[in-house]
């Protein structure tokens, strides 16, 4: 398993704690882990994830507080390119994760012989429960590097479903690199630096920022709140769930190619949130779309958020108090016959529309075992039935198969060349 | 002077506080003060910032870690309207500074007949440090309200400086409203909530989201490092310097119209900056640019990142260590006649630009009582000598009158308004 809990102290020179910090710091450290929306970055200044493990971290880990996430295309159809990529990216991400510079010193060589080995904007930063999580896209099967014959069964094309509108330039890739970190620029300094050792090979195709991750994933964490202002994911599959995450977020032997095993299977939906048309609705309007209470986030008819779900609780004329084509209703493993899903998405605002709005919504991410079985049956119930659609639009689509962790001298993806 | 210490307790339900972090927020109240990168969001989780005040918060606090800033434009010409929208503003935004919803109950009141007064997002957040600062634009100024007379001659439209490359949809506005806080959603809920009260009067023009602040305004912040690597904003006024406060940053009696007094003008650039060739240029190269040691930000020629920049100094050879297109000499005050400004710019990323870069920059922030003779000289000595330029674009570009601050039953603009 991969460890949540990691080491508690930086490599990197933390001159960010030299001032009125320190005293937190060490508050930090006492309290372990547990990471908290509103304490997230104290935390951070002392905890990392460890890297090597069953499985890659950012899936199970605690969310993180921020997000930047990039798709990208393979420039090249050079095989062992693509193979030594994944290899130093491996190195890489596991110094990174650790607070370490790209490279050895890597901020401050090269002197005027050549460019820096770090790009040096995380220098002073501490670790901040850095996570880097790479997949590999349906394109990346194509022939183009032999891999054909290694697809995953499970790593469909997407369906469209009923409303999308995607926009290309925000769909799709060969590869993608997800970086969760409680400070956004210790994620933005990841996936820059993967970027630029990937020059020549590799090239951004689309990049999402986020933050107030909109899912836990341990229940150690407060359920955050949605555009929408609704506390969302409260029947995340958590961390802690150990059943659920064997049964539908890991792949196992048999599910397909040995290379997978103990991977998982990434959908990520760009979904813009139209929040000015839903902050003309009544709250009691907003509360029958979404099926639950918007101040405690109970379920309608229940009295607290962690209340069980009952789709079948009458009112008092004897109709259901939560409808038919509430969301979570749809979305429930009630009406999706046991069906669950790993989300940990984040909000996100890409400045305005040009029409007078904000650009903002949700960057929908989900870890499933079988996303045939899982994230399409339950996204065609939303798309075709969900009140919320009139509020909603994808925008953005792709999906990822991820591989399994690493340990030692392994790198990602070393199943696919062997 | 706004208080940047504040009172410690939010209002808002602090439900995140509820698991593992009850013992550092404990930690953050008890360190007081003293913003911290690394430390910022665990004592924001106790902290306000004082919203009452000579001048607007959000100047000379200290930099938060997470910036929204929108830029609107004002749809009606009715000027009543827009005053009563400033009045309405003002109650709204000194609530959320104090961790308020915008307006008693809001989230959840309204039942089946009215919208949420609250939009919800932030319901279980604290303060975070929450400022709201808001600007006006020149073209506020243009007659549609009767106050062209009002204009301050300080407020000019900004000249285009070379290899300016402005988009008008991220540049102007009649109005601005700068969001700065620890945790970005509570930016972002303050904006939204603002913009919503907004609506009928104004609509958003431009948005833009940073993090990762590019400047300290508070000697007990440690400097932050731009997209570039470098620490930035070394010499950057600090609130600790009264003395440049008054002479560069607030507008005095006689500079201009009284309504300004004590208010100060803001400038907002959107510099791209080409972090992709950026990483390619040497360490040397990189210093030469800069005319700073990337390690520990030391002015070439001196050993520490404060030690007085010496313009002069020669090297072994006789020549200036710091080059003549050196970025730091171009922008000393020792170069430009005394002339400083207060920076409280942001990093970003938006994304990708759709040929395989990273859509990343600075969005700049500086406030100066005399953008005529502070900023506009500085930026034409660095448009035009900064080796720098190679490597940046401004994207965009907007000039506002930031009015005074506001205390008891004043509002915003008041006194454009008498």
């Amino acid at each position: 398993m991969t460890s949540t809990e990691g080491t508690r102290v930086s490599r990197r020179k933390l001159f960010g704690l030299a001032g009125a910090g320190v005293a937190l710091a060490g508050a930090g450290a006492a309290a372990g882990i547990g990471i908290d929306k509103a304490t997230g970055s104290a935390e951070a200044a002392v905890n990392t994830v460890g890297f090597d493990g069953e499985h890659q971290a950012g899936i199970v880990t605690p969310t993180q507080a921020n997000l930047h996430f990039a798709a990208l295309d393979v420039t090249t159809k050079d095989r062992e390119k693509l193979r030594q990529l994944l290899k130093t990216w491996t190195d890489a991400a596991r110094r990174m994760t650790a607070g370490q510079e790209v490279v050895a010193g890597g901020a401050v060589d090269g002197g005027q012989y050549a460019p820096p080995g770090d790009t040096g904007e995380a220098l002073d930063l501490p670790a901040s429960n850095l996570t880097l999580t790479i997949g590999f896209g349906p394109s990346l099967f194509d022939g183009r590097f032999g891999l054909a014959g290694k697809r995953p069964a499970q790593l469909i094309d997407l369906p469209l479903f009923p409303k999308d509108k995607l926009d290309p330039a925000r769909s799709g890739g060969d590869l993608c690199i997800q970086a969760c970190a409680d400070d956004p620029q210790v994620a933005v300094h990841a996936v820059r630096n993967l970027v630029r050792l990937g020059f020549g090979v590799t090239e951004v195709r689309w990049s999402q920022l986020g933050f107030g991750r909109s899912s836990s994933t341990s229940r150690a964490q407060a359920t955050p709140r949605n555009l929408f202002g609704f506390k969302d994911g409260t029947n995340n599959i958590k961390s802690e769930d150990t059943d659920f995450l064997r049964d539908q977020v890991w792949a196992a032997p048999g599910d397909g190619p040995a290379w997978m095993t103990g991977g998982s299977f990434l959908v990520a939906r760009r979904i813009r949130m139209h929040i000015e048309t839903w902050d003309r609705e009544t709250l009691e309007g907003q509360q029958q779309i979404v099926g639950r209470t918007k101040g405690t986030g109970a379920p309608l008819g229940q009295t607290a958020e962690f209340d069980e779900l009952d789709l079948d609780v009458g009112g008092a004329g004897g109709e259901k108090v939560i409808p038919d084509d509430a969301h979570v209703r749809l979305a429930s493993h009630q009406a999706l016959n046991g069906v669950r899903i790993l989300r940990r998405g984040y909000n996100f605002v890409d400045g305005s529309d040009g029409v007078g709005h904000l650009e903002a919504g949700l960057f929908f991410l989900a870890f499933n075992r079988d996303t045939r079985k899982q994230y399409v049956p339950m996204q065609q119930a939303l798309s075709s039935k969900d009140a919320m659609m009139e509020y909603v639009q994808h925008t953005g689509s792709a999906h990822f198969a991820v591989p399994p962790g690493v340990s030692g001298t392994g790198y990602w993806g070393e199943g696919l060349f062997s």
